[in-house]
């Protein structure tokens, strides 16, 4: 198939450091090259691709000092793609609301695949809005709040296998913890976990600038009890290390995670996941197999041994059979199939207009068949 | 004319308080009205106008804690706006860049008007993206770093001759700041000329949360100084009054002002004003018959004197020549018509696409001779 991935443009594909969504686009656009497809990349110029590349900012716009609007750069992109969408089967976009209107009525040609969490007022109102855009969402528990809206299917993220090579040595004995310093990350729990079984923590992690103040009066008290660490951000190449010799990943949060891509490179190192009750991590753990999930900071010290003796090649196993970046691009080509076959199209000035912005379709038809 | 007039979603149209782009646009859609032509508006459904209301949002985003994403918003109304497009001779927009990739197939009967500052580095391969969208700068001053953007005229702001009444009392002596408080308006140059003169300063402004450590840290130590009084932010009803029994308006800023509207809300009140040769004061003032354009302090101080003397009813008839809101409305009905009457349409699919995203077009070819 000719696919076209449309990826935001704040960091390269793939990110230099953190960055899920362009983690994730990368990782699908090697995988569907893999498998033959002729993939064509909209990103930043200074992206590492196997697909081809359409450079539609000289660098990540994260990176570059120099932009100070980042809509003018979207709005290029997007046109330099709809002026060209007659060359591809299938658009999948990956950079939230910015294209709705200008791919509408091409929209069964199109997917889009919502990275954030959904349960924003602004959201269903745009998805009633742009009822003909087929979406896709990262786990089913994203879905939740926006029942009504056209997502045809959930589909897991997934990763390279040979990514994260597993060493299964956890000489050191030490619990990890690894992402973002946020109240909704809930750090505090995986320090107050660790403390209360003498376990060493070592916590890789960035500190974005709206989480400052969150830092310095709740966290950085916290760093200076006995047994933890705080080695700052740390890279891919290090993530294998880091994750791979950790007795465990605690991933102790408290928001509706949509999907939460640490925990799979956890388990791509044999390394166990212990998870709280949120968000998407019920469907990413499997309980006593390559996790365990519980709701509160006393079950979590209760089921820390139990996680830390699990069979961390079975972790890795249910790791490959789950979550390779080769399942996610084969079911993503299902679902590109199955608009192909159903492509319904909308021209721009079919509805009537002023009435009322819902256009009226036998939506979700035959590709609700695909939906888990 | 049948007129589509889209406005920001940031604030109602016109605004509770701050906001110049919604004012102007209000005052535009009067005169409009006022002319006998068709108006429809796109706005935050608490504006207040005698156009048709399209109300787009509840109410003014910036108003309304529950909107956390104001681009699902912006997407759905231009959705709206485009399917609804064939019933207007002419869109004209208010909002940047959001529309452009969805309107250039129709770029001869839309209009842009710029109301921002234009020296940002990612505006100008904006403009060269989409050379079929005609432009309006508000300033020659503002289309200056935008030499080769598609800039079909300059139209200066104006306002309804009855917003603000003069009354030509100045018994208080008082020279007046009006703003808001940032490094750009210069308020500490305000204070240095009424203080080298002797004369009491009056200080209406906000502070933008961006600003509020320039506010503490440069203009609290220099508030305490005799004679300065800081009285907040006004609303439209206390501004004749803090305008017109001024003695002069201060406006000493240190950046490329697109406009100014506050230059002629001072004159409507007859009163003169003292201003910085920057962006576009030099069109605004009438040099020593509205007021003075001085460079320095130095000059600032030697010149007030001779400012305070104009003949205030003089003020207010140049304003009344040069900046009423019926003046503003007919030099935008001049440039709809010439649009009309030189409409090319260039549909969506027409360029080849990935190679370059300019289309070739014979631009401003007609227009070009309505320009200044």
């Amino acid at each position: 198939m000719k696919i076209a991935q449309i990826a935001p443009l704040m960091e390269s594909v793939p990110p230099r450091l953190y960055g899920g969504t362009e983690r994730v686009v990368s990782h699908l656009c090697e995988a569907l090259v893999q498998e033959g497809h002729d993939v064509t990349l909209f990103a930043s110029g200074d992206s590492v691709t196997s697909a081809r590349l359409v450079a539609c900012t000289k660098e990540a716009i994260r990176l570059n000092s120099a932009v100070q609007d980042h809509v003018p750069h979207y709005m290029i992109m997007l046109d330099k793609l709809r002026r060209s969408s007659h060359l591809f089967d299938i658009l999948h976009f990956h950079i939230d609301a910015f294209h709705m209107p200008l791919f509408r009525d091409i929209g069964a040609k199109t997917l889009t695949t919502l990275h954030g969490r959904q349960d924003l007022p602004d959201l269903l109102p745009l998805y009633r809005a742009f009822p003909e855009m087929p979406l896709v969402s990262v786990s089913n528990a994203q879905r939740q709040p926006i029942a009504d809206a056209n997502v045809v299917q959930t589909i897991h993220h997934g990763l390279p296998l040979d990514l994260l090579a597993p060493t299964y040595e956890t000489h050191c004995g030490y619990l990890a913890f690894l992402g973002r310093i946020s109240p909704d990350k809930r750090l505090d729990r995986a320090i107050a976990i660790a403390n209360a079984l003498g376990l060493p923590l070592r916590i890789a992690a960035k500190v974005d600038k709206v989480d400052e103040a969150y830092f310095r009066e709740v966290i950085t008290p916290l760093l200076g009890r006995a047994g933890v660490e705080f080695v700052g951000e740390i890279n891919d190449c290090n993530k294998a290390k880091f994750l791979g010799e950790a007795l465990a990943l605690l991933f102790p949060i408290d928001w509706p995670e949509p999907f939460g891509l640490v925990m799979i490179e956890a388990m791509a190192c044999g390394t166990p996941v212990l998870g709280f009750r949120c968000g998407s991590v019920p469907e990413i753990i499997d309980d006593r197999l390559t996790g365990r999930i519980v709701a509160t900071v006393d079950e979590a010290i209760r089921a820390v041994p139990e996680v830390i003796r699990l069979d961390r090649r079975a972790v890795r196993r249910r790791f490959e059979e789950r979550f390779s970046s080769r399942r996610m691009a084969n079911d993503y080509l299902e679902v590109y199939r199955s608009l192909g076959r159903g492509a319904k199209l909308v021209p721009h000035h079919a509805a009537s207009a002023l009435g009322s912005n819902i256009i009226p379709l036998h939506r979700k038809s035959h590709v609700e068949q695909h939906a888990s």
